[in-house]
């Protein structure tokens, strides 16, 4: 009985944090404005509950007896692979001291005023204080945590378990050495025609089509549904109810269709996941205690990167939806072509800002924001040298003169001013895992193209259900990868990927 | 600081039982159809957790420790009023035996599938055995709640505490003696026009003027909305959240707008108690565990009759506010003038179904109901005879011949599936303790019904609140009725009421 204790318990844990997830999506998009203080209590109160039953005696009693109850099952069996998580995460968790915790999420709701203040100020002084005291307590997390050889490791396990510093130095500096000569290249290049995206494009329209796209591509809303915000989310309450949201800008289109079709990608993983797995472990984050199917943020990204780029940025699926979308904007794209449009929605240009960052330059803001924050916790650079170290890099990345330590600079993105440093690597991993698995299930089954050139997604999808999303979080992402593709984390796909694609858009040598 | 613990520890369950209140909400509005199961698991943790966070050896302990600290404050202060409902909550629930409280939950939801099945074959035989199951452990939780006379009064305890089964046969004596003579009279009366309430009325024109009207009221949107739902309820998560819905239909437009008064009545209890009491078990009905501020059911229904009744169907508000009918429905009420609209959102008929009944007849329904439940529940009445007993109830108090068993009759109401019982008298309750509100507010404070004529509701409100909201759950009904009417529970007003108004419509003798 004692397995059947331990996910009777861990389901309870699941349900605790799937109902943060509730609340945390009905702040974002249904809350009125009133209710935000009280809203904060109930997430915290649901976090500390799911954290105190992951780590007590009931729940270790039942690991206990479940331990011994699946002892002869392969290591990499469901149940095997249940016992060690909760087993670690447990381990986890009490390392770190309840008041490093209550430090951490204490200033995490202080600071984000201070940064909003200062981002809105464009001055970087007034976070900077804020900043650094914590990256201090990142510090001592990362000493609570432990490490082998840097304490960025350790900040980067909640998020993307198995990556190093170290790792990333060589992953970033083969990246650059591919995509840099793309970028010089383009900004010689003739620009390819994109006025028509900037056309007055009506927000009820944009949503239908943004839907219609989103299930065209398998996205199933039975269980989900896609609403407006300001930033686009996907957000899982167990496979059977994934909501993805996009947002509209009615002077510029593509922003909610490819919103729709990225977080349409996000949420095929969750709806992929084995059934059985629902309200397990396999299906819980127990490290970063968020209740998610897939097994991390970077493989999660991958699987939003491959539909929204490999897919919806693909010259086939303009060739096939041309249509749809005239249809779907009565007169506004009657002089454009299939081919125009697709290398408009493709076009690459250096900027100052992350979440507005094209496929081919998004990555160098990755790279940014990983080097720099590894220095400031390994204490090579101090928090008031960072503004001046982040200008310089994206001036030697991208050729940019950042204008200012606002909105378009150093303050732009709200991740440190919550104290979460350690997660922006997850974007880049995404977009390398995504171009290797589309590239193994295309010369695999090569049917898959075929039917991505007929408009019909259902093979890849299926190859991807098969080989990612239904294993849950039973393998680690390099075990997915390896069984998937044949090896780990491999960035050649991707910059054969970019080579090709915009080589070809640019016409580059 | 034990006295700190305690209110910190009951915050923690206002939490967890607002989380689950989110969850309903989103449930009964958002929730794509694939989430209903993983919703329900959710749902019965957050309860479980809730419940066992009340009844912990940390609570006990902050509870005895602030017992102490508490002692010398005067018995109806706030603090000593926590204490002693934290108390009474745990002795409570600590009575009540888990297995009975899981046989009774398991109940409740296989016994919903019978009941839809048995009310839409209109077969009461379908759902008897289940019925009769429900009716045993409801005698069952009656003997573990405790009582001095009536088994019915352990029931109504959550709901409506002091009711007893006693009590309500001397009121409802009373009530059908005033009311009796009044829906008889009518039968015979001329009948006011109405055809011009079943028009054509567009829902996206009927869920603004819901709101413009709920708003004008008092309803405040920066800490509420409105949603169109199959039924319509107010729900809070905590008084800065407080969100209603009403329904919609094209071809009888008073319902999504009296639906919307309704509610709002409800909204504006919870956002007019107590800012202090946010999070304490002054806002927390530790009984039922659910987060609540108003202090019984009925006193809560006393808020949304009054608003609706009181003041929606009166002829000043349609003095006021026939301009702006009009204004939001242009071209279909140009025929209609504000008398001829009083008469007819007013008009009286006896029916068969309990939630499309009106204000006059709407408490022979309840008296229907909480009879019956009485007598099954003290084994007076068998769950086979019940049918018989519902069809000549009818008969002899509204005088009609129930058509069938099921929407129509004996099956209408969904609360028994879900093993209710006891709840029904809130109704009542509420429209007699609206009345008796009213009468007092206008005779106390003439200006508020000089407001009222000029389309002010702020006197009115102000008083409400002063008098009822701001209280929370501090004081008992029958305590807050005493310090606001100088008497508890009396129907006379309410009497009084019925009988001018009705004999004016109608013209009776």
């Amino acid at each position: 009985m004692s397995y059947a204790e331990l996910t009777e318990a861990t389901g309870r844990v699941n349900d605790l944090l799937n109902a943060g997830s509730v609340l945390s999506w009905d702040a974002r998009t249904m809350m009125p404005k009133g209710g935000a203080e009280s809203r904060s209590k109930q997430l915290a109160t649901l976090a500390v509950a799911a954290r105190d039953l992951l780590c007590s005696d009931e729940m270790k009693h039942a690991l206990d007896g479940a331990a011994a109850e699946v002892a002869g099952k392969p290591d990499d069996s469901a149940e095997a692979r249940i016992v060690a998580q909760v087993r670690e995460a447990i381990d986890y968790h009490e390392r770190i001291p309840p008041e490093l915790l209550r430090r951490k999420t204490e200033l995490g709701s202080s600071a984000h005023e201070v940064w909003a203040e200062a981002r809105e100020q464009a001055d970087f002084s007034i976070f900077a204080p804020a900043l650094t005291t914590m990256v201090d307590i990142n510090r001592e997390m990362a000493q609570a945590i432990g490490y082998e050889t840097h304490p960025y490791d350790a900040l980067m396990y909640r998020f993307e378990p198995g990556t190093t510093e170290a790792g990333l130095k060589t992953l970033f500096a083969r990246l650059r050495e591919g995509m840099i000569p793309l970028v010089r290249a383009i900004a010689d290049a003739e620009k390819p025609r994109a006025e028509f995206l900037f056309r007055d494009f009506p927000a009820d329209a944009q949503m239908v089509f943004a839907l219609q796209m989103a299930e065209r591509i398998g996205y199933d809303t039975h269980r989900g549904r896609l609403d407006t915000t300001v930033h686009p989310f996907e957000v899982s309450f167990t496979r059977n109810d994934v909501r993805i949201t996009t947002r509209v800008n009615e002077r510029y289109m593509p922003m909610s269709l490819f919103g729709a079709l990225h977080e349409a990608g996000h949420a095929m993983y969750e709806q992929g996941v084995d059934p059985a797995y629902t309200r397990t472990p396999l299906a819980t984050d127990l490290i970063s205690l968020y209740a998610v199917g897939g097994v991390s943020f970077g493989a999660h990204e991958s699987q939003s990167r491959l539909w929204e780029n490999h897919v919806g940025r693909s010259r086939a699926f303009w060739k096939n939806h041309m249509d749809d979308i005239r249809a779907a904007y009565p007169g506004k794209l009657d002089d454009v072509d299939a081919e125009e449009f697709y290398r408009a929605v493709n076009r690459s240009e250096p900027s100052f800002v992350r979440v507005e960052a094209d496929e081919l330059t998004y990555d160098f803001h990755v790279m940014v924001r990983c080097e720099l924050e590894a220095k400031m916790v390994d204490g090579s650079l101090n928090v008031a040298e960072l503004p001046e170290a982040w200008n310089a890099t994206m001036k030697d990345y991208l050729g940019v003169d950042v204008p200012d330590d606002g909105k378009q600079g150093v303050l732009q993105d709200v991740h440190w001013s919550s104290g979460q440093i350690g997660t922006f690597c997850n974007y880049t991993v995404g977009n390398i895992m995504a171009a290797q698995l589309f590239e193994t299930a295309t010369i695999e089954s090569p049917d898959i193209q075929t039917a991505l050139d007929a408009a019909d997604y259902t093979p890849l999808r299926t190859w991807l259900t098969n080989h990612v999303a239904q294993h849950g979080r039973r393998f680690s992402r390099d075990e997915l990868l390896e069984k998937a593709t044949g090896r780990p984390l491999d960035p050649e796909p991707y910059l054969a990927h970019l080579t090709k694609k915009y080589s070809d858009i640019y016409a580059l040598a």
